[in-house]
């Protein structure tokens, strides 16, 4: 299943769709329409665990030669936002999970060129999420050095504490893309938080692709473009840690809960670690891809 | 006003009180009492703005010869929790914020003997916190090394972007206590959420004392025993960067919102920076007190 956060028109409230084909399917009203109670907002949907996307899947189906009037729309006549709007806590960032990122970051950054042994774990708060389309503030009275780093995130369905690696991957709800953008000149001592947690530093969306559709996430192309010129290509079989272990290394220590997102960390070829260094300015637009999932497309704005 | 969140028996939810003398008063119940709606709990009273203290202040000021019938329990009765039992977002942590502290751990852990030139700010999610008098765990298969920092916590009021440092402090709604529990042995290539983050490691209260009741929060003594024996004994005027600058610094970039709290950093004495190293051990017990706000005590437990 597809899931969005949508808005049908700008005076509306955020609501759960599914998209099927060019529509966007309203989950509430179409649970309604079945008798059956389907929550209004991605959080809640993903509270209710697994069989909420058993019968949400089967609703879609079985209504899907003809939609109940009133719960679908075509996708281009909606407003898409982040797939969770407003995070329940901050999101989880992994730093330096690809080889090659390692390299080019110990290159232009204060990280070191040995491969980590242990997932590398920052965060980025709920205000720094933007939706598809949303403007990248760039405001130069802070940073000269803002920077791109196109993401698998992983969104957690269940709770999980102190879990084995082999059972990990039964506590995703679902994958989506995440740019994790850095202003590289606003690390504070090295810590993360503020150079990655500024306002609108989190592009989340377009969608949310459930677990049961993309049944290994070490497969997954990724790509990131600045002005149309590719900047990042690899693949998501090429992290250190992969998804799995990320879970289980998290919740030894920190209890995942429904809703969590972990943005899994970057390939190589950020604009950090190229020869010239390259940094984003007003004007500039980035698109981030993970495949089988969809494309962000940012815009970056003065402010 | 001193603010607590609280549960009469352990059948009940979570209430919103406010301590006068020996009681408890229920502030809901008071309001109800009187004609006047207030909330339950902490977030939704800290959302309605400074009006809400002022009218909260003024009802508890009529009724205290005599409060009405189900509004007032002995504080002994009750089971205090954490303030904000359930943070919106990461709390914001702010590392090396006071002189000696800098001095102490550029000996001891890796982090720069020069003082920062600007806050250093790292995070701790929602699930770290607790309450008065629970358990903070100690899990020996992830750390031999957990360690103590007591810290004024500065809970936001209204939000705050972009501000200046002159409007900062109306910007918040109280202040409390924090422990930033530690495991040294945990961070990540030099990123502290993990070691800091985990389950249990934010213990959180007992109370918060509205702003109107600490003019200024840079005149506080603060402490903190381990096994009764006084290991941290410091004052807030000694902090690098005031309340009001880390305000103004975080809301630079990162939009500060009602509820959010910031635990303003820990002065030297901590067990990382003793000649020899000390950490805690399941059956230790540690207090942390901040003048005029209370204290805390947890024991160390094994999981």
């Amino acid at each position: 299943m597809r899931l969005v956060t949508y808005r049908a028109n700008v005076l509306e409230a955020a609501r759960l769709g599914a998209i099927v084909d060019t529509m966007v399917v309203d989950l509430e009203n179409l649970g309604a329409d079945n008798g059956i109670h389907l929550p209004d907002n991605m959080l809640d949907f993903i509270d209710l665990g697994p069989s909420a996307v058993k019968t949400a899947t089967m609703l879609l189906e079985q209504n899907r030669a003809n939609w109940p009037v009133g719960t679908a729309v075509p996708v281009q006549n909606v407003k898409l936002l982040a797939p969770i709007p407003r995070p329940r806590k901050n999101i989880f960032g992994i730093g330096l999970n690809y080889v090659e990122h390692v390299e080019e970051s110990s290159r232009s950054l204060d990280t070191s060129a040995d491969l980590p042994k242990q997932p590398i774990i920052f965060t980025k708060p709920p205000t720094s999420v933007i939706g598809p389309g949303d403007a990248v503030h760039h405001n130069a009275k802070i940073t000269q050095q803002l920077d791109w780093e196109v993401e698998l995130a992983a969104i957690i369905g269940t709770q999980a504490c102190r879990i084995e690696e082999k059972d990990a991957l039964s506590h995703v709800f679902g994958y989506s893309v995440m740019v994790d953008m850095s202003a590289r000149d606003c690390s504070r001592a090295g810590q993360w938080v503020y150079s990655k947690g500024m306002d609108t530093y989190a592009p989340f969306g377009p969608c949310i692709i459930t677990a049961d559709e993309i049944p290994d996430p070490q497969t997954l192309d990724l790509w990131l473009t600045v002005n149309g010129e590719i900047k990042q290509k690899s693949n998501t079989k090429f992290m250190l840690f992969n998804v799995a272990h990320l879970i289980a290394d998290i919740s030894a220590g920190m209890t995942l809960e429904p809703g969590d997102i972990i943005a899994t960390g970057t390939p190589a070829g950020v604009g950090a670690g190229r020869t010239p260094q390259e940094w984003l300015w007003p004007g500039d637009v980035i698109e981030a891809h993970v495949q089988g999932i969809g494309t962000l497309r940012h815009p970056i704005v003065a402010i």
